[in-house]
């Protein structure tokens, strides 16, 4: 590996910065701190570990998304087995913002820690928790999922913006056949495995298993697509509009299914008021966005034009995603209809044309980028491998990934008999980032236990690094379009 | 005025958006909660606010810091007059750190808030700690205040990067000696201002100010050159060279104040080891920063070249960041130097073309963008205009600053005859953001108090609003170059 050499040799005459702290900290460690350095710190650490994770996948020829994911998967395993504190206190994610909020109520640590995380081993938690540098790493902490937060948010951003209504109506019935299958197959297969691999499970939780089994993430079906030259093919185009609307019938079916968790059972009128506000929601979204964007642009129509663009830009996401979370959905949903209403032509009749080169994506892409491999990280760390261990866990993670690959491939006879049915099933097959997200919310609502998140981060990785093969032997042998020029 | 009675006009079409919450909040108010909405409801909030503040500055022909500022200190006074919790908890700034490091380690809110903010009447501010929403909003407020640190962070580093060192090189002596002078005169009157009228005041509190002092903001005064056509002349030229050397020599001053009060007392052997930390850090910055550069960027090559452009700077500001304070320095000096160091030239060996539409500068901007209001809000926030019903706290404002903008016109005897000397100290007068980033540091060091707190950003306000009127009318008398074009 002539790559690793040139680096090594490299690396050498910057291994001075290595050497750096040595002398330094032995005088003046700790002299004065500003509050924000441990926050910089362990945000940093991070992101550099996750873009070590993604810059090995590249090499590799793999998604990014994979190489955060199973760079997390490392760290929260292998530097949690060497006792880092500060991953000890991450890997139990969510828990954070409720053990914070009970010792400000007066609850303290140690009982604050065994009332969320509830009967069990503990010991290394506790141990870290009440180290002394505990409280700074449980506010570092705090402060990593706040920004894996935004991150999300952004990111759901960023896919309403690709996402265009015109072109959903063109693709039309076709994949609206396939995306109802591809959402309703795994729906089916996952609840039934989970009832009966999984019989101690909670109803609602296996509701929650089964409705992120759903979810699709097109990203890396489109990278593979691009990569074939087969991007504008018409199993392309099944296949892209098919994951659009799963996005949409993800987003519906999470709202539902939260909805009937927090009511406490499967209730019709608990269904059917969710499924009401959620069309309220994005009835009055669509509906008062556009009147409420053209306000804007007019009222900042005297500031720069990129400063405004980015504004409002941020102001809407941040409304609509607070607002959806308001109305019992997730902030994600808000998020994602703010990207899908959002577009660039509300800023175009005023300011110098040369301004118009940052488009909206241009000016909110540095803030996905830096906080979406938080997120992704932070959901590797969350990985508990030690769940496998139990051969149950693992036969059932083993199973829903079974349902997961199934339900999709199952989907691709929603297509119509002339174009590639398997590739347009396997092309939905990768969860990515919209099934991990689900289980981040079934985590925080309480419903979705360790060794499940586990089990499903199991099931995005291998969907998601199965797919890029597959689909390109599939579509290699099948007569398709040429690539274009 | 027109654009009002339009505003409420149009206005009115989307003030459904105001009646959105009446229904549903009876309904399905805090049905199930993603921690992060109060988290985003309190940053957009500030957010939006900066926005208002900034808007109307711009409308008014004042700078946006000043709108800003002005707002913070409008909603840290009024609203918290009309006893809104969340202003009464964000009022006391960085004290929300130690409050929650303090209830993390067992101490109880009320005793952990009697310990960090000291005697006093803390009535209205227990109260509000200890309310129902009193943990959440602490929390809100710690992100608040995190957020406003990277802000600070990102935009000293954006100042670095505006700086040469080739172009410092080139204003050269006469740039030199109004930098000096405009840092050593008003640093002598602060510290004899100080001295006189406060004699209750620690050593290291007068030092600390009278540091402050010194700082000069040339954002404004490049402004207003640019809009009389004059930014292209001698004196110009004078005063952005003399502005850049007082941004390195004001951190110089604050490395050395900062180490004094950390040590305890004014020791020669302190001030010599802090300046030879500087110096060291600086030097290894310099020599190291570099080589690590072309590593990263050696290393990233194959990464999309927008990315790894983004993501090279942000590990390299935040690393500098974060050794600058280890070393005893201000995050803010490793975060200036940073941006010095780095310049687009790294990356230009390699990638499309097409890429490198987006400089450093573009990529980070939309961060600065979103969070440097919040810190300009949050600074005015904590401006407690009680403080000023104390007569000798008023005088002791007055003079400090007379003192401010006495020292600074002096400084214009630095420049040589030939130029225009009343402008060049004109134009060094506004003391914007780096003035307040000192206050604020010296709040966190618990050597400025609440009432020096408002005093100074009363100073940086008022210093700010007279340099556009008083330097407009003096260039505007004096024969200069015309506008070019």
């Amino acid at each position: 590996m002539p790559w690793l050499k040139a680096f090594l040799r490299r690396g050498a005459t910057a291994g001075w910065l290595l050497l750096l702290p040595v002398p330094v900290s032995a005088t003046t460690l700790g002299r004065h701190t500003d509050p924000i350095a441990p926050v910089i710190l362990g945000v940093t650490g991070i992101l550099f570990f996750a873009l070590l994770g993604r810059f090995a996948a590249r090499r590799l020829g793999q998604p990014s998304v994979i190489g955060e994911l199973v760079m997390g998967i490392a760290m929260g395993n292998v530097l949690y087995f060497f006792g880092a504190d500060f991953i000890t206190i991450l890997r139990e994610g969510p828990a954070v913002f409720d053990v914070m909020g009970l010792t400000l109520r007066g609850v303290e640590l140690e009982a604050a820690a065994r009332q969320v995380l509830g009967g069990g081993d503990h010991a290394r938690l506790l141990q870290a928790l009440l180290g002394p540098a505990g409280p700074e790493l449980i506010q570092v902490a705090h402060t990593v999922d706040v920004f894996s937060r935004y991150g999300v948010i952004f990111l759901l951003f960023l896919v309403g913006l690709e996402t265009s209504v015109e072109e959903m109506r063109r693709v039309g019935w076709e994949s609206a056949r396939v995306a109802v299958i591809g959402v309703a197959a795994p729906f089916v297969l996952g609840f039934a495995v989970a009832r009966t691999l999984m019989p101690e499970l909670d109803l609602n939780t296996d509701l929650f298993v089964a409705a992120t089994l759903g979810a699709t993430s097109v990203g890396i079906t489109a990278r593979v697509l691009r990569d074939l030259g087969r991007s504008r093919s018409a199993t392309a185009r099944v296949i892209l509009g098919a994951a659009v609307m799963d996005d949409i019938l993800g987003l519906v079916m999470l709202a539902i299914v939260s909805g009937i968790i927090v009511a406490g059972g499967v209730q019709v009128d608990t269904v059917a008021s969710t499924i009401l506000l959620a069309a309220l929601f994005l009835a009055a979204a669509f509906w008062l966005g556009p009147r409420f964007l053209r306000l804007a642009v007019w009222v900042l129509r005297r500031l720069d034009i990129v400063e405004a663009k980015l504004f409002v830009s941020f102001l809407f996401v941040m409304v609509l995603a607070w607002f959806a979370n308001f109305v019992g959905l997730a902030t994600i949903v808000g998020a994602f209809a703010a990207g899908v209403i959002l577009h660039d032509a509300y800023f175009v009749h005023w300011g110098d044309a040369r301004e118009h080169r940052f488009s909206i994506r241009d000016l909110v892409a540095p803030l996905e980028a830096i906080l979406v491999p938080i997120f992704f990280v932070l959901m590797g760390i969350q990985v508990k491998l030690e769940s496998f261990f139990d051969t149950r866990v693992l036969v059932a993670a083993g199973a829903l990934l079974v349902a997961a690959v199934l339900g999709k491939v199952l989907c691709g006879l929603g297509a119509r008999r002339e174009h590639h049915r398997l590739a347009v099933g396997l092309g939905m097959m990768p969860r990515g980032e919209v099934g991990l997200i689900f289980a981040s919310i079934g985590k925080s609502l309480g419903v979705i236990s360790d060794s499940l998140f586990s089990a499903v981060v199991l099931m995005v990785v291998v969907t998601t690094l199965l797919t890029p093969p597959l689909l390109t032997r599939v579509l290699r042998r099948a007569p398709g379009t040429a690539p274009p020029g």
